[in-house]
């Protein structure tokens, strides 16, 4: 961040404390200076470069993963980081591995799901990287639906082991992180047979390879499965493929904390709640709502700061063109993606909370907000990640050409992004999963049933139904009240309405199914309104820092009234608005974007990235962009020679007419 | 298409005559025989497989492609193909190479832009690759706008040559295909200076590299710009960087035809009318809208196969599970790009004609449809490249993780399709022209002027301001006319509202400035329209063909009515219809997925795509899924080894405490 600042004229434009944004942003000072301290400390580190990253070839690629991920190993015991610190560090590394699925999934899944007993045997081994390893649930056949896995487990009661096999070609493990080439251990989910009967899927710990040699062991065959979207991107992740041959493994070495298998084979139910393993979905989901909020405020700081560098026609006299972020055209596609970033930061940081009381509630053996809460962070998890997928492709968009360069960062930040709206949940099936729950509330409301947490407002719908929205003026669209009962009066709607359409169905089964689509849109709005409502209560806390509530409204309204002109033919439908109505809320976002441009640049400023992190010559804080590209262009392995590799083969006989005698 | 048809249940259900059908997709009999002959010819030599492409790095990447394009020559020699051959031939070859520039770019602009004496020089010599050629128009700093570009050709009396200088960093040629490491000549654009004065961008001819051993000339330098979005895509291209100092070419090469540089240094204009440059922008644009089908086709083609071969929940005991094609979720999703597949291939054949009709009137000075013709393509391009773009996104996500593999091609078709939303024309760039157009057609309909061509319909705008959607049952939705009148109103009633708007305005480019993101959706409108009405219109023609009209219907009321049912705050806010006719039209909408749903693979397999072109496992004719990307996995590099490179350098000291000693 040092030299010139081209962008300095924007920066001075600023009309809000950036240091008290960016403790905003961080969610506390503490979190800001953790933050800050790794950027700075991976950022600073030459073996952490990574602006190499696309040129290199699957195998050097990889390798080099492997080397970054010892040398964080490494500064992690050095520096005696603490466990927040390394998460920390780890994120700005920026480069998928192994240990993601290491610490990730397979440590949690003992946690979660071993014995006391099981848990202090493996955690050490873990937590000193001893063992490494990862988390083999989909196979290729098999990948939202748990309960469709083939891999077996069956109790052998005469040596008291497991016996782990693969039956079939669609049975093998397959997608896992980190099994493909390293880890040494994985949890696998297989069917559980014992004496002759199922009993459903499991987790067992199996050894994949040997500690020795990291041979793989008799029985199990491994291997990468092959080049994913990208140049980097997942590409620095051995995700694998894994057969079992009647694989044995010691009875102790099934997680046993919710259902045991004793000596004989007999399965006894733990006392442990089974409640809990939905906890453990709500902590993972939350973590990807929050990652949605990095991945997407990346793409926008990247996009705004070039388009305020980037100047195209306007000039009628040969003079200097206008900075493309001063059409309207470009402000209506970035700017409700900028508000976007932060309703989403908000809303990750509410499920946080959201995910404490949770946790506190299932000690006290209180399951009363379980259900809504799973469907809030599913829809929540559907919303945020698709939204992110395809705004930071938006972002890259709005960079004209060159964001199709590696260089800008833009296309390994969306090769690496959109596998999140596939994993943990496919987007559309999680959305169901909201859909199918909203249905259910709407249809005991007559029951005096009465609904929780952020479905709380449907036990208003007497009200929502009727209700009129009054604005009359665009500056009606500032009040809170105003946008958030527009949202609600939607949303209930949707769901009523969908019920009732349901409701003529003879089989509900038949008519959720035919109905499918439509109850995926009600599940949206209800979503849509939950990151509304987050980020209107956002703003009803004490904010410190001059003018920075005032950008944070207007980038509450930005979001909120965007989403009701993209989602128009829901609230127009319902009778939610009128068309006026809707013309003023566009007239108001026009002005909206007017009060935010020149603060654009302080507001994505104030997610404290570093060049580093960010990965992009188009976003370089300085702005300092043409001079950089033209110097990023040489370093490409194609420019080694002047004269490239295959022209005496096969150019030059073409320009010498010598083709019909060369060897091909 | 051997061996054992895992899709033949499916292809038995079909209920139309598939034959017929790939000859309506082609365009004709002999499209059909020509494309499927060179289809097969391509798919059957071993020197064009193209299954290794994504795990090459850049240098034999390349190199290869330069194989593959030597090879193609050599085939067009020694098989003597036609143009038209040629042609299809290097589209089945599907990589991106310097050729297609060469053909694409250089030989149209000298055949556009050059006198006849330029022409029959420089034309024979290209037509035989004895030289290479592509076309230097954008630069580091300058895309859309070409008016701002800063190379200079400076004209020098004394030796009767211009100079050709890049006098800035930003004024770098950068981007064009093909001049990073191979052409030997270009087309560059320059802003001309004769006797000290500016004369526009022209074209020249400028020699860049030796004809004897490729170094580039003095004067210039030329590089590549190094790595772009996804694996192989467009990396197989020399996308390049060209700096000028003060380079030397004979006067007579500069392309004139339209505008003369004389002995003395004075600029005539010729008596070639200057439109004729809107004409050679009508063709390339209508031939992207033909790649837009092509694309959108395939990567149609992939998901819908796949979405019958793969199975996901659905199975209460343990049975097969349900196709995923069978969802209405997928359905929803999936054919309406299905639809718009079909839909875009029908508007394309008919720019095709629009083109001809404007290249006959262009001849007879006939200049009077050209505005229209122009706008229309501008339109066309963005509408259909934009959709081709997110529905290739869409078929990937579809496909659930295994669509996020290489090997399913979608990555690929994604990255390398992308940038048709950015090059001739961005996207957002060409709706404005579109809107500006618009509004200009409605300004002048009270003088009495007739909208012609695609317009014609604002010709009726009073009826249009005025009338009713008479549907009451969802079977209405299924005449032409209730869905012409639909859109036709829609888009009318926009265009009327946008211009109303603009005329508040005291200065009209202002207005347009700050209306514009309105204006943008007004010109959506009405190219949805046009997509739509000519839909319709091929409907109109006599179709031979058992029960194939019938699915055309289908899918020209899916394409309608999902668009009514996406945009409806358009049709509800303008009063188009009510919120009781989308509501009906939603109900057609999937009593029609219903009726394509049997028939959904034979309308892909009328797309006749060789399994070779088609680059995907999913997508395999067959059905043959799972035991081929099993095979495929064991490709990869990283799998040359049991143990990776790297192992014993970092993660074994890792696993074995080491690491505090290790040197990373």
């Amino acid at each position: 961040m040092e030299g010139v600042d081209h962008l300095a004229h924007e920066r001075n434009k600023t009309e809000f404390d950036v240091d008290a944004m960016k403790i905003v942003w961080a969610g506390s000072r503490h979190a800001f200076e953790v933050s800050d301290r790794m950027a700075r400390l991976v950022a600073s580190d030459p073996a952490f470069q990574k602006d190499n990253r696309t040129r290199l070839g699957r195998k050097e690629l990889f390798k080099n993963t492997l080397r970054k991920a010892a040398h964080a190993w490494k500064r992690i015991l050095d520096l005696r980081l603490t466990e927040e610190e390394a998460g920390r560090l780890r994120t700005f590394v920026d480069e998928p591995a192994f240990t993601d699925l290491h610490w990730g999934m397979f440590v949690p899944a003992i946690k979660g799901q071993g014995t006391d007993e099981q848990q202090q045997k493996w955690l050490p081994l873990a937590y000193k990287m001893q063992i490494i390893g990862c988390y083999a649930q989909t196979e290729l056949g098999h990948g939202s639906n748990v309960q469709g896995l083939e891999t077996t487990a069956t109790f052998d009661p005469e040596t008291d082991e497991f016996v782990i096999h693969s039956p079939t070609l669609t049975s093998c493990k397959w997608w896992p992180g980190g099994l493909g080439k390293i880890s040494t251990h994985a949890v696998v989910y297989a069917r559980l047979l014992t004496n002759g009967q199922e009993h459903g899927v499991h987790g067992f710990i199996v050894q994949l390879r040997s500690m020795d040699d990291h041979m793989p062991l008799p029985g199990i065959t491994i291997g990468d499965i092959g080049m994913k979207f990208g140049n980097g991107a997942y590409n620095t992740m051995d995700n694998g493929v894994l057969k079992f041959d009647h694989v044995r493994i010691p009875r102790n070495q099934m997680l046993m904390r919710v259902l045991q298998v004793t000596r004989e084979g007999k399965c006894v139910q733990s006392n442990v709640p089974r409640q809990l393993i939905y906890g453990t979905m709500v902590f993972v989901r939350q973590s990807i709502v929050a990652d949605a909020s990095v991945a997407l405020s990346r793409a926008v700081c990247i996009a705004t700061r070039y388009s305020a560098v980037r100047r195209q026609f306007g000039s009628q006299d040969g003079g200097v063109e206008t900075q493309v972020i001063d059409y309207k055209t470009q402000q209506n596609r970035l700017f409700p993606l900028l508000a976007s970033a932060y309703a989403f930061r908000f809303v990750g940081e509410w499920l946080k909370w959201l995910y404490t009381d949770v946790t506190q509630r299932l000690q006290a053996n209180d399951f009363s907000t379980l259900p809504e809460a799973h469907a809030c962070t599913a829809g929540l998890k559907s919303l945020t990640t698709t939204a992110t997928a395809d705004a930071i492709e938006e972002c890259r968009k709005l960079c004209g050409g060159h964001g199709y360069l590696c260089a800008s960062g833009l296309p390994e930040l969306f090769a690496v992004y959109v596998p999140a709206c596939t994993y943990e949940g496919d987007n559309i099936v999680l959305l169901l999963q909201v859909a199918r729950f909203l249905v259910k509330t709407v249809s005991q409301l007559g029951s005096g049933k009465k609904p929780v947490g952020t479905t709380a407002y449907l036990g208003r719908v007497q009200d929502l139904l009727q209700c009129r929205c009054d604005v009359q003026t665009a500056e009606d669209w500032l009040k809170p009240s105003v946008v958030l009962e527009a949202f609600e009066a939607r949303s209930a709607r949707m769901c009523v309405a969908r019920a009732q359409n349901l409701s003529k169905f003879e089989n509900p089964e038949d008519g959720f199914a035919e109905l499918s689509a439509d109850l995926v849109e009600a599940a949206v709005a209800h979503c849509q309104l939950i990151v509304v409502s987050k980020f209107i209560d956002k703003l009803q806390q004490d904010i410190p820092g001059n003018g920075v509530k005032q950008q944070l409204q207007n980038l509450c309204y930005i979001y909120a009234l965007n989403l009701l002109h993209n989602y128009l033919g829901d609230f127009l439908s319902t009778g939610c608005i009128t068309p006026k109505q809707a013309s003023l809320a566009n007239d108001q976002l026009r002005s909206l974007y007017s009060q935010i441009r020149p603060n654009a640049i302080a507001l994505v400023d104030a997610f404290n990235y570093t060049d580093h992190y960010l990965g992009s010559v188009l976003g370089r804080y300085d702005g300092n962009v043409y001079p950089k590209l033209y110097e990023e262009a040489w370093k490409d392995p194609l420019n080694d020679s002047v004269v490239p590799d295959g022209y005496h083969e096969y150019v030059r006989p073409m320009l010498k007419q010598q083709l019909r005698n060369a060897r091909l």
